[in-house]
């Protein structure tokens, strides 16, 4: 495995390889959301929010616009309209000597895009619930 | 001046240096804020709200956690608790050739995170201009 956690991050978000997702994730990984402040420990759980926010952000307007790099970490600055809203956000990544993704943080800002997200996120994971999945 | 536009933004934020911030802005910077879409330009208005959120956030609780580099910009984490309020943060900040910062945008996270941030920015806002200072 040649390709560092970040190309393999940007592969997953272009082609959609929730296989990909999975293998990149860590067993213990932590996903911190722009929303609520408790972290969200484990592969399941983490699996199940960035699959939905790949899903509600990841449309046609989506791109990444600047990324700074250190050791382990990195921090990646998207942008989306979602449902009209613009929505700019960071994606705050760190991995292990294994290269697997161990901490996953996502800021969004102004208020406006933190709400819709909030309202879009919610109302997915609901539905998948709802639909068992 | 040897010292980097980072490591002068540290010291401000230590001494609440004032003066000094007046200095380490360029006369076209822009700030973008975690609440308002609309960037907001020049050295006046981004003065405002660089020292308004300096009153508001620096206070005994107030550290930065990580920091990651770019050749003209990088990103700076912190963390404060304000009112009983944990806020997450990036400083993403940009600077010219001269090493002066052109672009300085906030985003926090949870949501209340961003909810406590409007309403202190706000009130402060709301008093300097009363007060007209």
């Amino acid at each position: 495995m040649n390709t560092t956690p970040i190309e393999r991050w940007h592969q997953i978000v272009q082609t959609r390889d929730l296989p990909g997702l999975e293998r990149l994730l860590a067993d213990n990984v932590v996903f911190e959301s722009p929303v609520v402040h408790t972290p969200q420990a484990g592969k399941p759980i983490t699996t199940q929010y960035l699959r939905a926010a790949l899903h509600i952000l990841v449309n046609d307007s989506f791109r990444y616009l600047r990324e700074w790099h250190g050791l382990n970490s990195a921090v990646l600055e998207f942008e989306t309209i979602c449902e009209g809203i613009l929505i700019n956000g960071v994606d705050v990544i760190t991995w292990n000597t294994e290269q697997q993704i161990t901490h996953f943080k996502v800021m969004v800002r102004p208020l406006k895009a933190v709400n819709k997200l909030h309202e879009l996120m919610a109302r997915l994971l609901q539905e998948s619930a709802r639909l068992g999945s």
